[in-house]
Order: structure tokens, then C-alpha cells, then sequence
């Protein structure tokens, strides 16, 4: 890392507050605008230390509401808050498919809350690097908590896992006689499951299903799943909710599952990095590299198939010493 | 590859244009079976000569009820015809998104055609792959044309790209108003727009502008892209559309560019293959050699940044000999 010296002066002005230049920077990211990749390296030292609490769910949950609901209380208790809200878009409007989904309540006025909204066009898997380091910048700029609200779809999924310190899924009543039917997956990176919309018939039943599904094991850090019912139209169950996040923030410090948790995604994100630049390296070879455009032409001639040719290609050249 | 003593049965079986062998074969590369890897791999040597044709655009433009009438028009002429849809799904209810989707009409006493709905559930850029494994399949069991079917969105578009010889856009004639806000990337790679529901009115406003906006510039092949105009109620068009498909193979044909595009697919694929192979094996060595753990460590730590140790490890472990 660079010393004091070659400390990006955005990096410096993000970790003073200064919000145009965290906004600034923000855009940059998502760009893939490589003027970004020192700043967000700079400040990789003031992370990793704050809750990141991932919401997740089926559209129409009303996960924006709740979230709304919860900077609402946070911020009645002084603490700041950063959001992401990514959201799937299509290329073909440019912009999200969610266009009448509730959007966080500006609060243009209130220095404490930033929220950001983030499109997941493009490369898969270029969402889930931009909104990491979106959410490093939020921590970097001193949120105290940040949220990352994504709708349940694979490529949200790979956001949240690789972010949230914390995941909530957000699910509704009529949807708990499905419950069985929900994929395991699903529940092995829930911490905390919310049946909202709770004033609406079926709740409790809900809540009981998939209490009983949360008890038939534990998540990868032997945690146990809490269910929590919430109403933003009530209002109620908001300070459960967030009380589930905290005690789930809690366990993370007292087991060492934090360290064990960071530990994880960091090597899936050096991993991610590394296996990106091999990818761009090979694919600049099988261009230009005599032999290996050679192994192309072979595989176009059907003489090779692919299979082989990467076999060959991380045997010979790519494999680690 | 393996000489004939190796050929695998299930291989030959669908060569043979065993229907229920292909079948098989297809949920094995859907589920990530090990054992669907020496099929795809032997039928290999008979794959990339027939024309794939890529059908996306937003949801509700009616590319199923399109899709339908190209099979019938194909299968007129003799033709067989084997055709993927690919379905956003989500986690949560472990199916499509597009319940309310037409699906191909199941022609259950025609050999000639062959439906597969695939569901984009998984990892990111794990759909593109098994979509282009069932593409091969479909084209070594015999079939003439296979048309690959997507809702537009990041993931989608990239299975297209990576598998379709000629790509066609299709919109709607109330699109024709936003079209100029269409990201550019898209008419790149469109090789024919169709304006579908063309008994609705603007559609010839919508064609006229499409046509100028695809003036505007070329494919990267150099194919000026086409724009027809189709509606599967009245019929019409359908004959037009598939000419201007045929067009473009005929195309790629007398200038080189079918193999072109083939080496740039075959270069990507070989390239991700060899790129998932080597973060495989990165992730497994920092969890298990001594020295990388220790730099998983000083990132965990914040003395090292990712960025950092993905440098250090490709320099000193992965860089190409």
C-alpha cells in the first residue's frame, strides 16, 4: 500500500466527509473507471470492521420499505447509515425493470444516510465487485452500518454472499404455505429470515414454518437462524428486526466468525482477481502467441476441443510453481 | 480426444438421434453432472456448422409466439429444428420468473423439433456454458437449425454471444419512440432487429427508426444489420425474418467470418475454462499451502490489500511460463 505520500487525495476527502467526493468516486466504480481502483485501495485499511447487513427477497416484499423503516430507527438512535440498492436492470430500457419499486425516502437534509443505487448490467459478476467496493467506500467514509439490497436472483445472490456480514431474507406471508419448497440454498446464507407484511393473514403461520425449517440446522458458522415478523404499515417489529441483525453481529465477534467470514470472502476475492487477469492474459496469448494460436486453430479445426486445450494451457504455461 | 473405443455410448445414442438419450444428457450438463463432460467432449468433433440463431429482447415482445412460427415455417420446409429458452429464475420460488410466459407449442409426435426450457439458476456465467454444452448437443444429434431464446439481461447476452451465429433483436413498436436511448452495445450485437406486434400501430415509425439508427454504423463483422417487421397474429413477416437470418449466414459464409466468429467464441471459452481452473485451484491453495495462507493473513489484517496479493501471486505463481 502506498504510504501517506501517495494517498489519493479523493481517498482523503471520502474519509473527511466529504460527500461529493464520495459520490464522485462512487460513479467511478461503477464506470469501471480505473481512476477509482487507487482510492478504493487506499481506503481498504478503515474496512472491514462495520456490519454490512445484506436484505434480500422475492420482488414485492417491500424490502425498500423496510429499509426505509430501519434507517428511520437507526438514525433515531445517531447512528449513519450507507444503502445500496442493486437492482436487476435491462439493456434494452438502460434502466431498472423495478420502475415502480418504493425508493428510499431522500433525506436530503440528513448528512447521516447515503443511499446509492446501482444497476447490474453488464458482466456477470462485475455487479458483485462494484458494489464491495461501493460498500468499502460507504465504511471508509464512517456509516456506521450499510445495508445492500438486492433482489433474490443469482447474480444478487454472488453480490450478497461476497459483501453482507449479515444476511436478511425478506419474505411475505402468502409465500410461507411455499416455504418447503424454498431451495436450501437459500436458507444456508440467511442469518435472519423476515416474514413482512406481517399484518396480512397468514403470518404467524409463516413465521412457524420457517422458524421450523431455520431449526432443522444451523448456517455455515453453526448459527441459528432468528425469524422476526415485521409491518412498515403498522408500524412493527422494526427493533426486532435490527436486534436479530445485532445479535447475529454479536455472535460474529464472540465466535470469531467475523475473522473466519472475512477470511472467506477475501480469498474468493483475491481468487476472483487473480482468475481475471489469467483470463485476460489468455486470451491476449491465444491472439497473438505463435504457438497458442496454433492450439486455436486446432480447436476451430476440431482437432482439439476446448477441454483439452485448456488442460494443455494450465499444464504448461498457467500452472502455479 | 478419445479414438472410437472410447466414444461414449450416450454420444453415439444421440448421433442416432435417440431423443431420450439426448434428454438425459442435457439435465446432466443442466445439474453440473461430471459424467454429461466426456458426451459433450466426444460429440465435439460434430459441432459448429449449423446456424444458431439468438433470439432476445425485453420481456412481453412475444419472442416464444415468434419462435413458434419460425419452427413452423422451418418445419414446412423440411427442416428440423431444435430451440433452448433461457429463463431468468429466481431462488426463491426455484422456477422461472416468466410464469405467464407462451411456451413452444410441445409438438410431442414430431421428431423434427426439440424443446428445452433452462432455467438461469446458479452461478453467473454458469447458464452461458451449460447453454452452449445443450447447443452442441442439439447440433450432434442432428438438428439443422437450434434458435437459443433469452429475455435480455446481462447473463442472458452473454449465452447469446457466446454461442449464436446470427442474433436477432426483437422489440415492439411502442419501443420504436425510446429507441434511441437503446445502449449502443446492443445494436452491435444484433444482426437483425425484427419489430414484432406489427399489426399494433408505429410499428413502420419503429422500423424506420431502427433502420437509421442501424445505418448508423456496423456489426463488428461488417454486416449492415437488418430490420423486418413481423406480427405472429395476422401472420406476417415470418418468411422475411427468417430470410434475413439465412442472409446473414449466407454472409458470414462468403466473407470469412463464420470462422472468425467461431475462433473468437472458441478463444473465450478456452479462456474461461482455463481461467475457472485456476481459480479453483488458487482458492484451494490459500486455504492449504503455507506461504499463501500467510498472505491471506496480512490481507485479513489490512497490511496487505487484494488488489496487492492477487499481483504477488500471479507474478510470482501463475504468470505464464
Amino acid at each position: 500500500m502506498s504510504g501517506p505520500a501517495g494517498f489519493p487525495p479523493a481517498a482523503r476527502a471520502i474519509q473527511k466527509g466529504d460527500r461529493r467526493a464520495l459520490a464522485r468516486t462512487i460513479t467511478a466504480v461503477e464506470n469501471g473507471d480505473p481512476a477509482a481502483v487507487p482510492v478504493v485501495r487506499a481506503l481498504y485499511p478503515a474496512t472491514g470492521r462495520i456490519p454490512m447487513v445484506g436484505l434480500t427477497g422475492p420482488l414485492g416484499v417491500g424490502k425498500s420499505s423496510l429499509l426505509n423503516a430501519l434507517v428511520g430507527l437507526l438514525r433515531g438512535q445517531g447512528k449513519t447509515v450507507g444503502a445500496i440498492a442493486v437492482d436487476p436492470s435491462s439493456p434494452f430500457s438502460g434502466g431498472s425493470v423495478l420502475g415502480d419499486r418504493i425508493r428510499l425516502e431522500r433525506r436530503a437534509d440528513d448528512d447521516g444516510v447515503f443511499f446509492r443505487s446501482m444497476a447490474s448490467r453488464g458482466e456477470a459478476g462485475g455487479v458483485a465487485a462494484s458494489t464491495r467496493e461501493v460498500a468499502r467506500l460507504l465504511e471508509a467514509a464512517g456509516f456506521d452500518v450499510v445495508f445492500v439490497e438486492t433482489v433474490g436472483s443469482g447474480q444478487a445472490d454472488v453480490a450478497i454472499r461476497e459483501i453482507a456480514t449479515t444476511s436478511v431474507v425478506v419474505l411475505v406471508p402468502h409465500l410461507g404455505d411455499e416455504v418447503q419448497t424454498l431451495k436450501a440454498g437459500l436458507f444456508e446464507i440467511a442469518d435472519v429470515f423476515d416474514v413482512n407484511k406481517s399484518d396480512l393473514p397468514g403470518a404467524e403461520l409463516a413465521a412457524r414454518d420457517l422458524t421450523e425449517l431455520a431449526n432443522m440446522g444451523t448456517t455455515r458458522d453453526n448459527w441459528n437462524s432468528r425469524v422476526v415478523r415485521t409491518s412498515t404499515t403498522t408500524p412493527s417489529g422494526i427493533p426486532e428486526l435490527w436486534e436479530a441483525i445485532t445479535a447475529h453481529e454479536r455472535f460474529l465477534d464472540e465466535t470469531g466468525a467475523r475473522v473466519a467470514g472475512e477470511r472467506r470472502r477475501l480469498a474468493a476475492e483475491i481468487a476472483g482477481r487473480l482468475r481475471d487477469r489469467v483470463g485476460r492474459d489468455v486470451t491476449d496469448r491465444l491472439e497473438r502467441d505463435t504457438e497458442l494460436r496454433r492450439l486455436l486453430d486446432q480447436v476451430v479445426g476440431r482437432k482439439v476441443d476446448p477441454w483439452s486445450a485448456a488442460d494443455r494451457l494450465y499444464r504448461d504455461w498457467y500452472r502455479a510453481r
